[in-house]
């Protein structure tokens, strides 16, 4: 099925904390591709993916990177989709500062849509709010989910007995 | 005309920061709303905003809060539609990062799309990507724009005579 | 009995930070609630224990989160009450300094009492002073809690023996 | 009248900014007093305001303090009263962060009640929320105060003619 | 003459802080040249610029760039010449620590050799050690620098008559 | 004999950190005594050490402490003794900045020489450098440790065989 | 008369930081030298000043320096003097955060007393606490100098008429 | 073979980082030294290592250094070699902040070519570019690295069977 969502990172091991994307885009059923793209490793792939990606019918880019993260701004000033980005902690030092402002600092004229440290998960679900602007299918799935973080949440005041205290309000 | 996108901000003296974004949806004839949503002065409009954002027509949220900057994250636990936050450097204290961290380190369930410390411009920018995945029209807009950034970066090297050097690559 | 304090988290998991405020309110014999509020996941929630803790008899709430902290700040704004946050680091990045500002750098108009982070037991030491300005026995059991730390502080010189100097002055 | 409040700062320079808090408590008719306790010039002083605060009849202290300071944790080392520790940038270097974490990093067992940097007038609504707990007229007051910041926040929409749209929810 | 050294700066408003490098370069008869490449907004004269350096003749690349900086590091994975990153400070938020975290954190594989923010100045210093390890010239030029450099930094010992000691060791 | 230096800390636990001042003053044969006085815990303590120090014949104070660490701040208020104080990484959070800037930020007046975080062994070094001034023994013997230190520093060329490069300067 | 105190800083603009310390020393009748030594203009100077500092008569060393600020540490490591480093904001740019770390986070073995940022006054009067411990006359000042400072601080009670509450403890 | 890189670090622990610029040189097969130089341990060796380096026939310097780093500054101040820093964090606290602000931030005049935390890897990499300039053999090499950096980045999409998706661009 043609992907709508482009999920790339900079080195294999960062799959450790992007494979949260790839797991919200399954329980959604949202079309995606999952690959390896290094801005600065390999900057040939940068560019022909990012040329092409609204051409191969791509309509989000999620881009993880950690460091002096430069993926998901390049991306996005070789495209017009709306690329989001992951600020991966990928050393013990500077507690992944350095990525988050890497991704988010970005001039006037190009955006990256940044979302929390190694917070890949929310990535995708950011993708998927996209998506369900013009797609009813996955506003009603982001509904449901909304409810089941609800059920979630609250799970624990009658599972854990005694405690938590059930309060009704 | 239905507004697509609503621009809310905690105060008016946010207004100083977020007319840049007013300015980006005029520029792309994006129809939007401008209005005042205060999480803590105003929860009950906060929380109305968010809930009937959906049903009002609206497809994309930016919001802008400074200091324990709560508003974009509630808004986007209160629709399923995506939320931008601009972080507002609101005070002289902390240099814009407690209204950075306030903003993009939502947890797991709820992203927001942070931009940059006062960047309102780009989360207009990011709303008009996020319009341009369905719409053509501002597709082509991006597309004319990105090619002004082109010209108007290098605009000096012809303007500022003498001051730089004109490198044909 | 009526609970004076409502302590509330917003994750099960952050218990294992909050369990030392339910920790000091056993030990001064403080009636107390200990429930679950997300600020994200259950805003609804969070509407109805921010809006009903005055009149469901609550004199002081303690709210602990991680992140892009909002629920001790959301709580203030629904309620008139007192509300004590805990930032708790929820993650191995940014060190606690993201739930920290997002608590505590609250705007003009709604304050939030913040403590040290994961600081759950400061929390309810602060109910308990709170409360003691008029009940009296909480008062007298301030001055015993005090007069516990200093020799507790103390106990070293005589037990550890020969390591501390014990001078008397 | 006798004072509930005492408000007290390290320097007379820094009543610049704790003017906020006694302008709060004018607004909310708290008896209050105002004076310089310093910590580090004035250490007999902190030491006999610290002790003679709950017998001298105050409630709550307020203590304002920049750099590295102490004013507010030493007094909550002496007193059994809760007491609010504002923060105050007092240099240009550093961001108000020095005066921030020797505020709020307090250990287990002696709490301080921390508030944004420099934000004194929150320090004084939340001695208005402590007092209100016992005393109906503050908490009363207090509704309309929070009805005053709802209409503040709000009245922009309606007076900067045009700027902002007035948005019925 | 044939530069030996590329300065490049995102932006037109960067010479105000590049204009250093220039300087220092003249200063040094360093043959150089001097010009706008911006990695967001002219993405292809940043690939044409990086591709093509060496074969133009180039030895060594200076890049300032601010914010989210990626030019320097993109320009490091496009050409096997030394890059100089200068991080400047761009706007009033965070001081300039995302413009150095994001030149300095490069990744395994790409290096770029970092200098202080703001600091062109010794960024062509830089360039003129590296050139000087294979000609002579600006090997004895840079000796005469430092002892310029003394001579300078202890002048005010006897102009500032009376304002320092004179000590000679 | 009577103790020159009085080294004190918040805590037992802080021992863990403390030790390393010991183990120094021993090597140097200066005469010490090793206490806990906890600013926040045992305020009376903390008064009557600081008052009495000078008296007692103390001639330097080193004091360690985590957090918000008042402890060396107010040592130095009470006495007019030099006061050397130790930041101690208490928590996981905030990786001691916290401690350092709390010791290291004191107002003009009242001075602390700080210095590095967890480092006790300096701050005995340097209450050997202070009674050096005066006492030719300890001169000495310091001439002899930064020989050792210099010692120490280059033995692996020699012992780990091969690991480094001896060479002669 | 002998120097005791030998005042240094890198260069002479930063003078109007180290001022401040000079101003002290003469209050106290310090005899002092005042010069400038950089650690990376005049290597050779910074070695023979520390080389030759104990020889020279000298029993205390303040160095002031700003951002990567070598000169504290590197005095300290060629003379067994104490070295009294102060931080100097330098520039706009990271708020003194990185003259601070440069000069208090020294490794074992070589220790140097820091004081605040630009706070060459405590400096000196950290020399003075020094230079007290064996010289009654600096101990007397000393005290004297606490006693000025106390009812400076208190003045404003009773001169700002009604500004302040005079309350006597 | 007379090397043409000095590799130094101020403590063999250091080598624990340092390894890896060693494996980078011989990897590239670039003469090299590897020895240890204290700034503060043996100032008479980094003076001595300073001074002669030059005429000893290096070329470049990579010096690694952490907490208050000043050995990678002192050396750039005692030659017109480039030299190369390498922040290491070296305990567990500030993240290796300390270590890269004292490394990078270094006055106008003697420039630090400055990579990332603990990243050595790169210093050696970079130390060849600046040799490749005048060696055509490095030049060769370091294309051949990067194609390597190219196939290495992109080996995981063929072996990892499945997990990540091959996509021809």
């Amino acid at each position: 099925m043609q992907p709508l969502v482009g999920v790339v990172m900079g080195s294999a091991s960062d799959a450790e904390v992007m494979d949260a994307a790839k797991a919200v885009l399954e329980e959604f059923s949202v079309p995606y591709e999952y690959t390896i793209v290094s801005a600065h490793r390999t900057p040939d792939r940068l560019w022909a993916y990012g040329k092409k990606a609204a051409d191969r019918g791509l309509k989000v880019i999620i881009a993880g990177a950690g460091g002096a993260a430069h993926l998901p701004g390049m991306l996005a000033a070789l495209t017009t989709l709306p690329v989001i980005g992951v600020p991966i902690r990928s050393t013990q030092s500077l507690g992944g500062l350095d990525s988050l402002l890497s991704i988010v600092q970005m001039p006037k004229g190009i955006p990256v849509a940044t979302v929390a440290v190694n917070n890949a998960a929310n990535a995708a679900l950011l993708a998927v709010r996209i998506l369900s602007i013009y797609h009813p299918q996955w506003h009603d799935r982001l509904i449901a989910y909304q409810e089941k973080l609800y059920h979630e949440a609250l799970n624990p005041l009658r599972e854990s007995a005694g405690r938590f205290d059930v309060i009704a309000l």
